[in-house]
């Protein structure tokens, strides 16, 4: 289950910053110069942010759950797959904190005799691609996995899922119960929805990186589900609801992707006596959703709205587990469909590319297996 | 019926022009010395452009007709749409080419007795929204109508569309009858779907304009409707069709918004043998599908790739036409639903607007209608 990761306590947030910086495919500061920024810059800071939502990020402990329960779900509902593929090793693979992709893969495949391993997924956790997350995950991901031997033809990727159904489901439900617990009829006149996503350096859009398509589709598709449901329990008439997509959560000081979440949370101010803000992009609570939108900008907003409140994240939600459980059965049993995995999108490299040879060969691996597909 | 328009002839190039770079929302071009630019540069290199296009763009022959068959269309299926509101006058409304929008609406509202006016729908040829585009055309409109003390209440907007379902069904079913008319199931394995829309400076999607997040959701929604269909015809078996949205006219030195069609082009040839670009945003052909798409990229790309096509342009397809007669209707009679009309998001400024008086109008403009609606 990948993802970019977080660290879990105090001793881990340097190593933590450190690996993030010094990843060049997505810190673009010249000169090599980001790993050691990564070492004396911020880590007092983002501990003490990490302290306040409780010593760490609960990313890996989410991620955890997730498994065992989208587990749980396929025994229950799909025991042949369990049967022809299983036992399940289901463990997070993350990029920049334990337990660290490239190590967990290398154990996994050093050890294959004695654990049976057959097959690999390589199971995004982030519903929407970006070169920076996705791409930098499965890049890393499939480097191991070559140079160790492991046969590709038995690596499956899930590289994208943003308009799979039940996630889409998942997410409108989460955010139809939460505006239903808070808000009357009236109140939602006054009322703004605002989906805020992490940012992401605007020369990653420039290239062609369809990120911010793929969360803006995400945002529109859940407000079509949901102005049907708010209309069914008449909590909103004849009408839409206003909503718009920000992005939170820069670093550094180049031109990222804007409005910023908070900057709109200034703007609306005037319009608007409520607002909704919604989590998209991550599939769990992190620093972002408990530090920066539960602690920063509701705290710095609770005078001016008369109600603020964020929507859950996905975390436990069983729509959402439902989700991970056809994701995970559908790329093992090749029911290729609209959500096939992986997408034909991932055989084709950014227009703008400029992550040249980790991109080509990506591309090649999709060849690879494509034409195994088409014996 | 709003667009931007486009010179009809060789002796409109000029003033088209130069009410184009004239016009300070759109051309951000500092010390107001747009107008002088829009003079002086381009008129002869464009009218060569429209010459090779047959002398001149087609985009009020189009408008004319769509409202023309719109109409047919209604009196057939709405009789009680025309007796309640009719007679119509359907005219096109361009910001930058006769008929300009303010000049038709300063006669028809002058001559408000005569012609019997009661009712005016502003009704934006634009299936998504941008503030230099559908912004503009209204804002300019609203000034016209409040100036001459046009009863606000009774000004129907249709500011966006890009969700509606017969609007996409037009897309989609246009899409697949090209495809399906020039590629057999073993060339779609080897082909790409290019999405070209217009671009737009990168400072306008920062400040948080939504125009390529609502392309970007079109471009999605059709391929999900798409891919149905492809696969219903065995065209694809068991999976998805690669695709990207890219952006095309670019004018100036500015940022505006990538990957260029043109380079994607390019990039492409290496890795797919045949490309299908889809002219998104516009409604009708123009210089941008008839010189630069078919004339410009296909031209220079043919012995790039085994075959490269343009998906037809919307013009008079029969269901594009009942998209216009729904869209129409439903704003009449106020059947607001999931595509409603204003939609909501039109009350909502850019959380970074920069045309601040302007817009603080429209959404002024919006709260009047709302609380008459309320009544």
């Amino acid at each position: 289950m990948l993802n970019l990761g977080g660290p879990e306590s105090a001793k881990d947030v340097s190593p933590f910053l450190e690996r993030l910086f010094a990843d060049s495919t997505v810190i673009r500061i010249p000169f090599g110069l980001g790993k050691y920024i990564g070492k004396i810059r911020g880590p007092a800071k983002v501990q003490k942010q990490y302290d306040e939502i409780g010593g760490g990020s609960p990313i890996r402990k989410w991620t955890e759950t997730q498994g065992k329960l989208m587990m749980e779900n396929i025994e229950k509902n799909h025991p042949e797959v369990i049967q022809k593929y299983g036992p399940f090793h289901v463990v997070p693979g993350f990029r920049y904190s334990e337990p660290l992709c490239d190590e967990t893969l290398k154990n996994l495949i050093q050890n294959q005799k004695e654990n049976g391993l057959e097959n690999i997924v390589l199971f995004s956790q982030y519903p929407q691609w970006s070169c920076s997350t996705v791409g930098n995950s499965v890049r890393e991901a499939l480097k191991v996995i070559e140079k160790l031997n492991f046969p590709l033809e038995n690596v499956h990727i899930i590289d994208r899922w943003y308009r799979n159904p039940k996630y889409l489901e998942a997410l409108t439900n989460i955010l139809f119960e939460d505006i239903k617990k808070n808000f009357s009829s009236e109140e939602l006149k006054e009322s703004i929805i605002l989906f805020s996503a992490h940012s992401l350096p605007v020369d990653f859009i420039q290239q062609g990186d369809p990120y911010s398509l793929e969360i803006g589709t995400t945002a529109n598709l859940i407000m079509d589900k949901l102005v049907k449901k708010l209309q069914e329990e008449n909590l909103i008439k004849n009408n839409d609801i206003p909503f718009r997509v920000c992005w939170q959560s820069k670093v550094g000081f180049n031109s990222w992707l804007k409005p910023n979440t908070e900057e709109a949370l200034e703007f609306y101010k005037s319009q608007f006596k409520n607002v909704i803000l919604s989590p998209l992009g991550f599939v769990q609570d992190h620093l972002e959703t408990l530090y920066e939108l539960d602690l920063e900008y509701i705290k710095s907003n609770e005078k001016n709205y008369k109600k603020i409140i964020r929507a859950r994240s996905l975390n436990d939600h069983p729509e959402f587990i439902e989700a991970l459980e056809q994701l995970l059965v559908d790329s093992l049993t090749n029911k290729y469909n609209l959500q096939s995995y992986p997408t034909k999108n991932f055989q084709i490299r950014c227009p703008e590319c400029f992550c040249k040879n980790d991109c080509a060969h990506l591309t090649n691996y999709f060849n690879k297996t494509q034409k195994q597909e088409q014996l």
